[in-house]
C-alpha cells in the first residue's frame, strides 16, 4: 500500500479544529505534499492550506483526496459522498482515516470500480501477515514509547527523522497509526491488525535493511496502558529495537481514559528494556522527549534538565527545543550509522 | 454467541486423527454434549463416537453440526459443502473452526439464509468490543499462563473446572480460543479479536460476577513468546487474575515454531506478577501445571517434587495426577470462595 502524493485534504463541514487534527498533522510534517484543501460550508477547521476544488487539485496534478477528519461516531456523513464520487471521477484515489471503511459504502466502491481509482482506509488491514518470526534482522531500529498514550511518540519519531537526515544519517519514519500513514504514504495501523499478527505487522513495516539504515518506529500506547498495553508490547517485539525514545507529557495525572495513574520514566525504561531483550538484548534507552507545552520557558528547561541529571540521558522538547541532544547521544553510541556527514 | 449442543462432529476425510484435535478436544471435555460423529469415505480420524448421518443426527435432536478438524491450508473442501447444506436443511446450525469463514461461501450462506440457520466462524471475532478500561470487576478470576504455546492452558483451566466444581466451588470454563469455544459453547478466540480490543474482549468474556464465583480463563501464548507476547498481555490485563497456573512442558528446548529459548517457570511467575498488578495488584501464583507425558512416572513425580519445594506451590500433571493440590491450594488461600460443601 502506497498513497501517492501530491494529497487535496479534506476537511468536510467539521465544527473546530481539532476533528482536522489528522489533515493538520500531514500539514505540519508533510507540507510539500498537500495542494490544498477542500472544505464544505460550515467547516469550523483550517489547515491554512488554499482552498480548492477537486478540479482545481486535480488539474493542478493531485494524486490523492485524504479523509482526514474525525467526526462523531466515524461515520461518513451522506452529503460528503459526492465530493468523493467527484474526486474518484477526475482521477484522484481516496484515503480515509474513518472508522466506516469507504469500499462498504456502495455508491463509492461502484464509482472507485467504475474509474479504477484505489480506496484506502488506513483504519482497516486487509493485508496478510505472517507471524512475528522475532529473528534478528540487519539495519539500525529506533522505537518511541510512552509513558501513556498521546504523549508525541508520532512527533518526536518524526522530529528524529527531520533531524538524523540533516545530520546525513540513512533514517526513515515508519508508520503504525492512521496519521502517520497519510504523513509517510504508506505503513499500517498496528491497532487495527488482527492480535496474532501485531509484531508480524511490525517486522513486515520494518524489514532487513542496511546495517546503517535507520528505522524510527512510531511507537502506540504504552506497557502500562490497560486498554492497550498487548499492542504496546506486540510492537516492541517486532520493532526489536536497538535504541528507544521514552515520551512524556509531565501534568498528566492519570493515564488516558482510565483511571491508572501513570507510570515513573525510570519504570518504563526499566520495562522497556526487560521485555524488549526478548528479540533484541541489546536495546537501550537513548533519550527522553517531553512535550513541554503546559510548563513556562524556565521551568520546562529545569524539567529537562532534572531528567537528563536522573536518567543520565539527553532530554527534550522536540517542538519547543528540538531533537538535537538525543541525536547527539545516537551519533555517539552508534558512530558506524552517521553515514558520510560529518558531526554536525 | 452461544453454539447450542447436542453436536454432530463432521470429521471430512481428513488423512490423520492430529488433524481432529479440535473434535477429540470436545469429545474429552463434553461427550455427553456429542451425539456423533460423520466421517466422509477415507477419513483416517476417528474420536470413538458412533457414526452418524446427519439425518440420524437430527432426528436424535442434533441442534450444531461442527466442522472441528483442520486441514492443509485452512480452506473447505469442495466436496464438504454439501454435508454442510445437508445439515442445515435438516434444522442444524453448523459451527466451524477452520481459516476460512463458512459465511464467504455463496452456496452455505445462502442455504444458511433459506433455512434460517445460524453459521459460526469461531476462529473470526465480528463482535463489537469495547476497549478494556482496566476497573476493577468482582468475582473471582484464574487464569492459565504459560512459559509457551502448547503447553496444557486450556487442558489445565478445564481440568479445574472439573475439579472445583466436584469440590462445591462455583467456577466456570472461560475459552479464549477455538476448540475451548466447542467445549464451552461461547467464548472468543481472542488471537482474532482486533489489536486495540484485546483486553476489552477479556473484560467482555469474563464479566462481572458473584464474589465468590470463579471464571477459569484459557490463556494464550506466552509472554516471553515473541511473536504471541502481545496477545498474551493483554488478556492478562483484561483478565485481572486473581490467581494463576504456569503451565510447562519439561522437555521442550526452544518456544514453538520460534528459536527462542524456553523462559523458566520463576522467570513466568516473575513476570506475569509484574505485569498482572497493573489491573489486579492482589494476583499471585496458585500452582503450577505440567505435561510430564515424556517422562516416566518415577522421573515425573520427582519432577513435580522438586517444583513444589523450589516454588512453594502445589505443582501438578493434570492428566496424570489431576489437579487436586492446586484447588486444595485456591481453597486454602481463597476459603469465602469455597461455596456450600466443606473441605474434600
Amino acid at each position: 500500500m502506497l498513497i501517492r502524493h501530491p494529497y487535496l485534504l479534506f476537511l468536510g463541514d467539521v465544527p473546530d479544529q481539532l476533528s482536522a487534527k489528522t489533515a493538520q498533522g500531514i500539514v505540519d510534517w508533510r507540507r510539500d505534499w498537500c495542494l490544498g484543501q477542500l472544505r464544505l460550508p460550515g467547516c469550523e477547521a483550517d489547515t491554512g492550506l488554499p482552498d480548492m476544488t477537486v478540479q482545481q487539485a486535480a488539474d493542478a496534478g493531485a494524486k490523492t483526496l485524504i479523509v482526514g477528519v474525525v467526526n462523531a461516531g466515524g461515520v461518513l456523513p451522506e452529503h460528503w459522498i459526492g465530493v468523493i464520487q467527484q474526486a474518484l471521477a477526475a482521477g484522484l484515489d481516496v484515503a480515509s482515516g474513518l472508522h466506516v471503511r469507504l469500499s462498504s459504502i456502495p455508491a463509492i466502491a461502484e464509482t472507485a470500480r467504475e474509474c479504477g481509482r484505489e480506496l484506502f482506509d488506513v483504519r482497516h488491514s486487509d493485508q496478510k501477515f505472517a507471524v512475528g518470526k522475532g529473528t534478528k534482522r540487519s539495519g539500525m531500529r529506533l522505537l518511541t514509547v510512552g509513558t501513556d498514550c498521546s504523549v508525541g511518540k508520532k512527533y518526536a519519531a518524526l522530529a528524529l527523522e527531520k533531524e538524523m537526515r540533516a545530520r546525513g544519517f540513512d533514517a526513515d519514519f515508519k508508520a503504525t497509526g492512521q496519521t502517520g500513514v497519510f504523513i509517510s504514504g504508506r505503513g499500517v495501523a498496528i491497532d487495527a491488525v488482527v492480535a496474532d499478527f501485531i509484531s508480524g505487522a511490525v517486522e513486515w513495516i520494518s524489514p532487513a535493511a542496511d546495517i546503517s539504515h535507520w528505522d524510527l518506529i512510531e511507537g502506540q500506547g504504552s506497557l502500562f496502558h490497560p486498554s492497550f498495553a498487548g499492542v504496546s508490547l506486540g510492537l516492541l517485539h517486532g520493532a526489536q529495537a536497538d535504541a528507544f525514545v521514552v515520551c512524556h507529557e509531565p501534568t498528566r495525572k492519570t493515564m488516558r481514559n482510565v483511571a491508572h495513574p501513570l507510570p515513573s520514566i525510570r519504570e518504563v525504561i526499566d520495562m522497556t528494556v526487560r521485555l524488549g531483550a526478548l528479540t533484541n538484548p541489546s536495546i537501550r534507552p537513548i533519550g527522553i522527549s517531553v512535550n513541554t507545552q503546559a510548563l513556562d520557558e524556565k521551568a520546562a528547561t529545569d524539567y529537562l534538565k532534572r531528567l537528563q541529571d536522573e536518567h543520565f540521558l539527553p532530554a527534550a522538547d522536540p517542538i519547543r527545543f528540538g531533537v538535537g541532544s538525543i541525536v547527539e547521544r545516537i551519533a555517539a553510541d552508534f558512530p558506524l550509522t552517521r553515514g558520510a556527514v560529518k558531526a554536525g
